[in-house]
């Protein structure tokens, strides 16, 4: 865990990966993460946790499939929103965005449950930040 | 827990107290809160918890005491920084600040070690955001 304050700005300039998330910090066993989006992600779902979304630029929409049915809710920049645990969703922005995600140490990226992982996407826990570099 | 998006700047809006941190949404068993702050907070140490720190507006001074000696960082716009557990530390923010915060439900803003409580701030677990409104 760093001992100085990052700027997410220089934090998201380390990386190109798209669908890729970075761990920023850690807070107790909970990870920040930022990731650069573009195109569609893939329905999953995370049956143990909530996942927590800020658009730090651009549009993020995340479907959702809920006992409702479908639908779509729509992310401006500085705006958040917590997917509750259990519930398949799939996160797409179509003309890209950078996010910042808390959720649990270890929590995969596609979830416990999900589609095909398509190649443009990263099956990861998260990678350091800077660990590229 | 809102099952729509919520835009920080109008969470931001709906509330003048300083010092005293709003629920946002809430993460498993942690809360994201936000605060307005200006002025002084007061030196205190959470023995059990990290706390995440993101600055939405302005900047936030946390003075640190270390086993190093004492050392007080700056987070402008966008910048985060995780006080590890134990360490005592007081926010500040002399032109005044918007913050993030991520910590477990029930933390108090001021503690569980803590110097007097000036009246300026809230000794709280955090408000539900628009309960007030």
């Amino acid at each position: 865990m760093s001992n100085r304050p990052i700027a997410l700005a220089d934090a998201l300039a380390s990386f190109d990966a798209l669908w890729s998330p970075r761990i920023v910090t850690r807070v107790n066993d909970y990870d920040v993460r930022i990731a650069k989006v573009e195109g569609e992600h893939l329905w999953h779902a995370h049956d143990d946790t909530d996942e927590f979304f800020l658009v730090l630029d651009g549009e993020l929409r995340i479907a959702l499939r809920e006992a409702s049915g479908e639908r779509t809710v729509l992310l401006r920049r500085g705006e958040v929103f917590t997917v509750p645990r259990g519930t398949e969703h799939k996160p797409s922005a179509p003309g890209g965005a950078a996010i910042l995600m808390f959720e649990p140490t270890g929590t995969p990226t596609v979830g416990d449950r999900h589609d095909e992982v398509p190649d443009h996407v990263d099956a990861t826990k998260g990678h350091v930040l800077g660990a590229e570099v």
